[in-house]
């Protein structure tokens, strides 16, 4: 099959489609043409190097896909040749066909495209773990998402409303802040305008939010704790900003009872991973199904121009997702 | 109704009995005749001025007390005059009478003095709460007690084992160890032997601990992230050896999806406090009733002599609680 292939680690110039051996499909998996793929940052770091794929994990990139089941294993159920697919990967999206647990498998709902639906997997599934699993997000609490442009950004935003809370977000220019309030953000700050902490205090007349996702790591740190009101918990997906925190007070998570915790998607064992497929198609695919949720799309390139979406993706442009579309 | 009241901020020589007004019952409330109250280490704290109660609480000490009711409000079903019960207080126990909302009270098993039941509320809902509703032990897993001959050790490793669960615990010394281990805990380290990191992996495999239940903060901090498996809890309930973590890598909670969280019961509102005294109450009073769990008493002081308890505490010599008999 092809796929796109690195011949070197490092820039966009590595990146090329090439030819590659088909994955071998095991009883309980389903076979899958790819027809679209979405980038993470994760790709990128993967790209240069910097965040080797775990073991046993194929080494091209791509951590989701949605496409046409081509073969169905003989212990899968439910499942036939030519039903549209779409699903967290561990690695291998950026291909022509992939090899899946049928328990990662997710009916794509009618109204999608191949390119919505690959837009899908990693953002949900990460928003919907950290917010309801992790954080245990209860209808009328207020939720602080850092980068709400970004592609976990507005699924969260959109769970977060559907759920009942409410989401206060950061970005980075009134454009995207706009996309959000649309979205279902309550109000947004940009932080070019400087610290958010502040205005955090205002929004929630000084009570604080009940959590935070954030992104953005050490240097958020320190307002997050400030931002958060008693009972509070903060989820840490990414540390863009960097992930060494130089003070921290006990005292702070103490005196308001606060929670911190650490999350990602990629580590999880496939029994975890299915049961939260599972939990969110629950919620979720009805929801896209009529239109009350929709995966956000920024764009989409053909395969073919692999780099000038990673191009894009580095220079924090995109509001939602980047697609990829594998074509024949 | 007498007390023990201070004369000023500082050392013991500012506690002394004296003349104070009564509790003013309210409807929903009990009026208790203390028989017997307990130490906490925020007792301490309070007598130097470095732990204020909060707003609108009676500035005696005394977070828990156990003795008869003597009075039932309106409001109150259930309770009779003469009914033996124990309770957390938010402050009032070095008293001769103190009124406690009646969803607190808990009724003391039948083979239990009041000196025992005074020694329940605090350790065993402090660790009931941070073990079952923060950190949420299942069966099978297992938690690094640190400062396990205190109260809230001698009771987290009574409840750990109640629940399927299994302890490590840290101490200053082999007897304190030996108490631990006689109590349920599965092994101990004494830290004065050392970094506790390297025996807690030595002891579990390699895995980590799925909890760790901490008192001492900042200096144990990086050992305690070191020692915690994959999705493991880390909860701060108490900061003896300091507040101030001096670097604090977002990379080990992401990569190993950690939680941390503070907790302490003082600062929760009544309602909260309820529920978990309900909660607890029904894990808890049947085993305290047959002996499977059972309150550890350091010593039993006199009220005349309160001066002599706190120092006993101050020197950390106590395994379990330290009592006082409200004498009349």
């Amino acid at each position: 099959m092809k796929a796109v292939l690195m011949s070197g680690l490092g820039g966009i110039e590595f990146l090329h489609i090439g030819e590659h051996p088909d994955p071998v499909m095991k009883e309980d998996e389903l076979l899958v043409r790819v027809r679209a793929t979405a980038l993470n940052r994760a790709d990128l770091l993967q790209r240069r190097g910097k965040h080797p794929p775990p073991k046993g994990v194929p080494d091209i990139l791509g951590l989701e896909m949605a496409g046409e089941v081509a073969s169905v294993g003989r212990a899968c159920e439910g499942w036939a040749v030519g039903d549209r697919v779409c699903a967290l990967l561990p690695g291998g999206g950026y291909a022509e066909r992939v090899s899946i647990p049928a328990g990662l498998a997710m009916r794509i709902p009618e109204p999608l495209s191949f390119e919505q639906a690959a837009a899908i997997p990693e953002v949900f599934l990460t928003a919907y773990q950290n917010l309801f699993n992790v954080a245990r997000l209860a209808p009328g609490e207020t939720v602080l998402v850092h980068a709400g442009g970004s592609g976990v950004g507005t699924a969260a935003i959109q769970l977060i409303r559907e759920a009942g809370g409410s989401s206060l977000v950061t970005a980075g220019s009134q454009e995207k802040i706009a996309r959000c309030v649309a979205l279902g953000a309550r109000s947004g700050w940009n932080y070019k305008d400087g610290p958010f902490a502040p205005w955090v205090a205002e929004q929630s007349g000084g009570r604080g939010v009940d959590i935070v996702l954030d992104f953005v790591g050490a240097p958020y740190f320190e307002q997050n704790l400030q931002s958060l009101a008693v009972d509070g918990r903060m989820v840490v997906v990414g540390t863009m900003g960097g992930a060494d925190v130089e003070r921290f007070s006990l005292r702070a998570l103490m005196s308001k009872r606060l929670q911190i915790a650490g999350a990602g998607l990629r580590s999880m064992d496939t029994a975890r991973k299915v049961a939260l497929t599972r939990a969110f198609s629950e919620f979720a695919l009805p929801r896209f199904a009529d239109g009350r949720i929709v995966p956000i799309v920024d764009s989409v390139f053909d395969w073919n121009d692999v780099g000038d979406a990673h191009l894009r993706m580095e220079s924090n442009a995109n509001v939602g997702k980047i697609v990829l579309r594998v074509t024949g």
